[in-house]
């Protein structure tokens, strides 16, 4: 019986029961934020009450578009999802919408209205901060969303893409005790991050591994932004017995370190060894070469992409959260500990 | 039935059911004169058979969407005019959809049928190579046309949006005398590109303003990418009277430079000044920070979005090409004169 109300139930039923006119059915079906509240919500009791479906199955699946979210597009990351995911959409002939919400909520409506009217064949987001409104109305339209995480927060309702963060920090700190190194520095990221955290964890338990004692007077905090870099750098090298290595845990803030080093006169890897964190694109053109963890960040946007024109078409993905593998990319800025 | 088919037939299917290519189906609607009568005959049956309409005049306006088309997602460039196209189109409530098609026929082809599904307001390309084919079909289709020409090729049919190029070598040569340098060595870009010309041009004209004579063993050969910087700042460094100040014409190359520096065991700005063109994020954090000539990328894709905008609204556009100025960001790798 439900499921025959279900198909049967028209807009213009709707419209009737509410006393109100079509378009405003629609206008509270598309979401649109010129209905008063009180007619929203009779409209939306009318709705639910009859099972009205709000998204004919056909409108996703003709959008042709896939939707890219950052919050902003000034990181060095997002070209490289872009690509990732554009080079898997191209090849499905979907189109990929790019948009920045700048963590402002009017920003994210303005993208969530005109989303609504071409359509949409899923969301990758790419931030660990979707907010739980966002979340509900894009669950409310049946849009599939996926998570690029280059954060690490655990705990989305999504399906989940991320980077081995631990093992990156093992193996970066791995390469620097092989080189001789023993009294290795850290630059730590944002603590509420869990990346930052599954990579200083990984530096710890190399270190425990080679049987060499942690150090709290050899790590210093950080953001992955440039200046964190110079100035943890600033201070490492400043100690009374410094390090003769650093691992900062992105490439921001290695080549933040690199500043400081050249401000002091030093030189790398001759007199200190700076291993970094992404393998962001321009940090091979750096001078010496950064050696770095890389975070497979156009295969993460690759994956993110096949997987929500899986879930577009109804299909399941096997697991919540997928992390691809990081590897060390050996290039010239660390050297044999003297 | 009938409808939902005429939604969904593409111009690829129809040239698939009658065994031709989609140029020779495009000609076909284009009501061209070079396609075999025959040909011509089972192309008009299917696309009568199969309702193909050709001008979908409703298109344009509601699909809420702008194309930003590049050759290739991995130049550095790309997000930085992607974040001012998208800036624009969505403080105007459209969809920014970023494709690249990699200078393939095939996948300009893809891209192409995607478009005419969904629709769009207008198409920037970011590369002065457009294919003489896809421009005749977006003006059939009478979709507007912008090109961000970060190469400075002229003879465009649709506005272009450049970079003051010439005046950007004019100045970067002119502080590097005015930091007393007489000896200023000079890495070009691609001889065929217009922008290439304009900043080399500059740079002489700034030696001859300050009657120093143009010198061709200082000038080498480049392609905008990091290895020709090395391999020319190598050789202007092994020359027997080496020059004190390299102007790279572009970023990549001043860093490649930087590279050549470190490789001799010298210091940038100490043994030599060193001046780059394009401000590329990165730039500010490379080691010293490189002073360099600014295109203003973003605002070219503000502006190019506001114009592709305005044409789509049926607007004119005043002038067939504006360049925005560029200016001279200085930072530490220049010094005086020794």
């Amino acid at each position: 019986m439900a499921a025959r109300e279900t198909r049967k139930v028209t807009i213009s039923v709707i419209a009737d029961l509410a006393g109100v006119s079509v378009p405003t059915v629609s206008r509270v079906i598309n979401g649109r934020s010129d209905v008063a509240p009180q007619t929203r919500q009779r409209v939306e009791e009318l709705l639910s009450r009859h099972g009205y479906r709000r998204r004919p199955p056909s409108m996703r699946a003709s959008s042709g578009l896939v939707d890219l979210v950052f919050n902003d597009l000034d990181s060095p990351w997002a070209v490289e999802i872009i690509r990732g995911v554009e080079d898997v959409a191209h090849g499905a002939g979907v189109g990929t919408v790019v948009s920045a919400i700048h963590r402002q909520n009017t920003s994210a409506e303005q993208w969530l209205d005109g989303m609504r009217r071409r359509g949409t064949e899923g969301v990758i987001f790419v931030t660990s901060m979707v907010e739980a409104p966002l979340q509900a109305e894009l669950r409310r339209l049946d849009v599939p969303v996926v998570i690029v995480d280059a954060d690490g927060l655990p705990a989305q309702e999504a399906p989940t893409i991320g980077a081995a963060n631990w093992a990156g920090g093992l193996r970066a700190t791995e390469y620097l005790i092989g080189l001789g190194h023993r009294r290795i520095g850290f630059i730590a990221g944002p603590p509420q991050l869990m990346c930052s955290r599954a990579r200083m964890d990984g530096y710890r338990a190399a270190l425990e591994a080679a049987g060499i004692a942690f150090d709290e007077a050899l790590v210093c905090p950080g953001d992955f932004y440039h200046e964190a870099g110079f100035v943890g750098g600033g201070r490492l090298l400043g100690l009374a017995d410094p390090p003769t290595a650093i691992f900062a845990s992105s490439d921001q803030m290695a080549l933040g370190v690199y500043e400081a080093v050249r401000r002091r006169g030093l030189r790398i890897p001759d007199d200190i060894s700076v291993v970094g964190f992404d393998d962001l694109p321009e940090v091979r053109w750096c001078s010496p070469p950064l050696t770095t963890v890389r975070q497979p960040l156009s295969e993460m946007g690759m994956l993110a992409a096949r997987t929500v024109l899986r879930l577009a078409k109804g299909e399941k993905v096997e697991s919540p959260r997928v992390e691809l593998a990081t590897e060390l990319v050996i290039r010239d800025s660390a050297a044999p500990a003297a």
